[in-house]
């Protein structure tokens, strides 16, 4: 049987055939890698994926972990499960030699986390955290704090979170209440206390240590915060001390989630006097970077952890995808509109135009979400380690434009795949017996992490879309306008006319959209610019993935001539982007052309 | 606090001020009722509800029914809430005097229900499912098993259940292979054999007796079943026979469903020899009605039942949406965009554009779902007691065309209210210490049971919207132009001017509808004018409700001229409806009338 994670298939479509990840070897960080390094470690994600993680994803759903006052139970196949992966060194997979790591292109290393979230997001997630955390301080930690702390994380030896929201500032961060005090019996230590919400991985006992990476303001001379995100700072808070100290760190609870159960999602009190380290409440903390940088410094996690949901939420919808179309291909139901002689045999679902329509949309959104994540990420290594700088800075612009629909269409999108999968499977998807409903419960999360959806939608409409005079969105252009001319350029016969056409729809979208973000600045009044940014946010997202599906369907026609049945169904699919999702964005931009006041005139009285 | 259950007012609202339900009371068969009466009804469910049904809503769902192998237990809460239902009269709410029943107006006894699901959907589907299978035995059933079956049922002694698929035979009614033979030693009597799937209520101890009506085929004189629906017939198969024996009916398991825990979800095997009634396996059966009309008379329960999905979806909508509401009232964070002093208190997120976006579109779907519901109620009562043949048979057609439509949208709409009311919550919505995440599990189901969203729309396409030379379709549009019309007509000044425009878009649109409509009968296969059935029904959905809150924003003009902030709020979520719901439905009518083959060309292989 093929694998229900991912289509292997397709991972290296995307990896070799369309985003020429071999073409990374020739960069001096990647010079030991090659076609087969690469190989090698999805080889190694897929197996322990598929024999550790995914075996227990319902169990940890259906066993959830337990706070009994004191200690908190994991299953204990998570444990084994991240034990081997940090085993395989996949913990520093993109990070430095001199770090143990294996200096993997990060283009690789998302290909490998796909499978791992795929199989389990919930376990994975624990591994994922750390590394974030762990990227972060490698940003702006010292050197001695990145031998300290950084070192056993890398090695799967201690975990990481991080510490943003509180009961009181959900998204709101400049509202955080978490106060750093200078420690008067240690010199530069800080006593941390405040209350921390939604920290995933905030407690368990999988790791010998836990490193929270927590937000907080360090009080003026006055003892008084400063308001807003310029008094915030970045502090290291482990769960132990060196000299094996509990810290005065509490969970006060952990919450109690409609999917990923398997990850413990924590209230943390931070110095409340449970433990008393060095005979004293209050968090022993160490000030990470410069004071007042906090939130510039999580921002670098941020962005990579944006990545991350958005493949989460990619992949999710993507295995939903796979046991809906192997249910689709062995159930028999009914039988075709046309000739429905009642004593001839039921036909496999797959045999319906409408569960075709549910397959080929899912495959349309899971393919282009995990299109997106991918093409993402290879522009983090092209940032980093691109030839030239002005390669470097493209893809720092397109990257930064990008993100906010990197984390959100594939949550959006995702979800609606996991939807339809369920809807495939009839009744057996609504049960706990089959695999998809989990997963739809799963990545309705997606939406909610890492900044919610209307969140990235201020971020694209009301940051991206005009910072550097605008500098993001006309590179985002050059880039579109260049894939509509060389998709002119590509195939023969019925190929090329089909991408002609796609070619033509994506420059008419595109130049839409230009059109109305004009429009949208050229409001007087910022509240009303901004008051419909989340449907900016979801109609860049339809044309940006429609673009990502003209270069797959490039590439398949392109480097495949031969592979009938690949290549079609990718032409298939860009042909589904193109009539059925693309049109949505129409009547989605002909609002916004119009400033339309209609949620922006509502007043609370009228509801 | 206000209820979170519904909005009174707006019950109020759509009964009295919108459908006229006083003037019910003018027709013989409801001549004892009043507006007084029916106020007394939605007391009493409300009373009934908030203080029976919500209580235990949660609980039902964290302790779900649980069969140990002999006994199926469910939490004694159920029990309760149900016998209250009951003494309250309330199972024969809509029957015969002489059926010790109400003789309540159907549109008023949907809103009475409406209650109840809301507050609970699993408990109250027992009392729904049980009412079913009563009106279907009212309509086919002879005057004894009406008298032995019927009565019991509307006493809340017995339970009723619907048993109609089987693991093989899902959607596809035609391929079932429950059997039913002559029972040779009781002449008259049958014994049933088969297994059943997907029972709801189909085991448990609630009641005094269960009585199942199953769908089985007689075998001919060569003892084999015919093919196909005309061999279908249906029969009374009760767990308890007269003399206490217990019929030949075992639970084979339970379904542990996402959502909607509390109802008991059943695999049933009749005649397995389980039990021996009469010292012989083989369930003991009574046919009803005429042999191999088994599906016409089931059918009449399932319309009814439709209309109960679609309502039963909207109302979880709509308790989610009253829900994020306050929340939403309730909860600070963040500033305005152009406001941003961090030192200025946070606002309640209601402030927020993006947040009343969410809340007006919840409004507009659940208040739009709920409308549509007792509008087909409504026509229920018309198509019954209406005062000439002409109004019956014109309501008949009306009800005929929108039933698919009535249990559609809002199964994917008030689906969609729920998905809003957790992202309004942020991560607290996303924890089962909140509500709204079971209403979101427990809605995903309305969209597969009582036939899928796809079957829907094959009959709205396939049969609805041909029958009688197109008659349904026809009476559909002339009462829609006569709304036009009437809206042209209501209010003065800004009112009038927005439902002239609103009128002038219905019109637009509907004249697009019956465009397509003939664009796809032109198409010389079936197979391809149905390829895209289910775009049909979501389009048409779509404008249908657009007219239906046409309807209620003339309503509030004409009735509430000087109850503003309610009048504003209808006025303003017709208003969304119109520019951002009803402009969705343009691309889906281009895709329809293009004739679009992207889904019917995909091969199984290019997957």
């Amino acid at each position: 049987m093929a694998s229900r994670l991912l289509n292997r298939r397709d991972v290296e479509f995307m990896l070799y055939d369309w985003l020429d990840a071999e073409r990374l070897a020739g960069r001096p960080r990647f010079a030991d890698h090659s076609r087969e390094t690469f190989t090698a470690a999805l080889d190694t994600a897929e197996q322990i994926a598929s024999e550790l993680f995914a075996p227990h994803n319902k169990l940890s759903d259906q066993q959830e972990p337990h706070f009994d006052g004191a200690r908190v139970s994991v299953i204990p196949e998570v444990k084994r499960a991240l034990d081997a992966f940090s085993a395989a060194g996949l913990m520093a997979a993109g990070h430095d030699y001199a770090l143990g790591g294996m200096q993997l292109p990060l283009t690789v290393e998302k290909a490998v986390t796909a499978y791992f979230t795929a199989a389990n997001m919930a376990t994975s997630s624990y591994a994922f955290l750390t590394i974030g955390n762990a990227n972060t301080l490698l940003k702006c930690a010292s050197t001695a704090q990145v031998e300290h702390f950084v070192r056993p994380m890398l090695e799967g030896r201690w975990f990481g979170t991080m510490c943003l929201s509180e009961p009181q500032a959900g998204s709101s961060l400049s509202d955080i209440s978490t106060r750093a005090a200078p420690d008067p019996d240690v010199p530069g230590q800080y006593r941390v206390c405040g209350n921390k919400m939604w920290i995933s991985g905030g407690e368990h006992e999988l790791a010998e240590n836990i490193v929270h990476l927590v937000l907080a303001k360090i009080p003026g001379a006055d003892g008084k915060l400063v308001a807003g995100v310029k008094g915030i700072s970045l502090f290291i808070v482990p769960k132990f001390l060196d000299n094996g100290e509990r810290n005065d760190i509490a969970l006060a609870g952990l919450n109690h989630k409609m999917g990923n159960r398997g990850t413990t999602n924590c209230l943390l009190n931070f110095g409340e006097g449970r433990h008393l380290p060095g005979g004293r409440s209050g968090a022993v903390g160490y000030l990470v970077g410069r004071a007042g940088q906090g939130l510039l410094n999580m921002f670098h996690m941020m962005n990579e952890a944006r990545i991350g949901v958005g493949l989460a939420a990619a992949v999710l919808g993507y295995t939903g995808y796979l046991h809906a179309l192997e249910y689709a291909r062995e159930r028999p139901q009914g039988r075709h509109p046309a000739a429905k002689d009642p004593s001839s045999p039921q036909l496999p679902i797959i045999a319906h135009t409408d569960v075709r329509r549910m397959l080929l949309a899912q495959k349309a959104y899971v393919e282009g979400a995990l299109g997106l994540c991918l093409y993402s990420a290879r522009l983090v290594d092209d940032e980093h380690t691109g030839e030239t700088p002005e390669v470097r800075q493209r893809a720092g612009r397109l990257l930064e434009f990008l993100t906010p629909i990197t984390k959100s269409w594939p949550s959006q999108w995702g979800l609606e795949a996991n939807n339809l999968a369920i809807q495939v499977h009839g009744g057996y998807g609504y049960t706990r017996e089959y695999n998809v409903e989990q997963f739809y419960r799963d990545n309705r999360l997606n939406q909610i992490h890492e900044g919610t959806h209307g969140i990235h939608g201020l971020d694209l409409l009301g940051r991206k879309a005009s910072i550097h005079d605008g500098a993001l969105l006309k590179t985002m252009a050059e880039e579109i306008r260049a894939t509509v001319q060389a998709a002119r350029n590509t195939g023969r016969g019925a190929d090329a006319r089909q991408l002609d056409a796609h070619a033509s729809a994506l420059d008419a979208a595109w130049c839409r959209v230009e059109q109305v973000t004009q429009a949208l600045y050229a409001a007087s009044d910022l509240n009303q610019t901004l008051a419909n940014a989340t449907v900016y946010l979801e109609a860049v997202g339809h044309v940006v993935v429609a673009w990502i599906w003209l270069q797959q369907a490039m590439a398949a026609v392109a480097k495949l001539p031969e592979e009938d049945s690949f290549r079609r169904g990718k032409l298939q699919a860009c042909r589904y982007f193109y009539q059925w999702e693309l049109p949505k964005v129409q009547p989605q931009l002909d609002l916004l052309a119009a400033l339309d006041t209609t949620t922006l005139d509502m007043q609370d009285a009228w509801f």
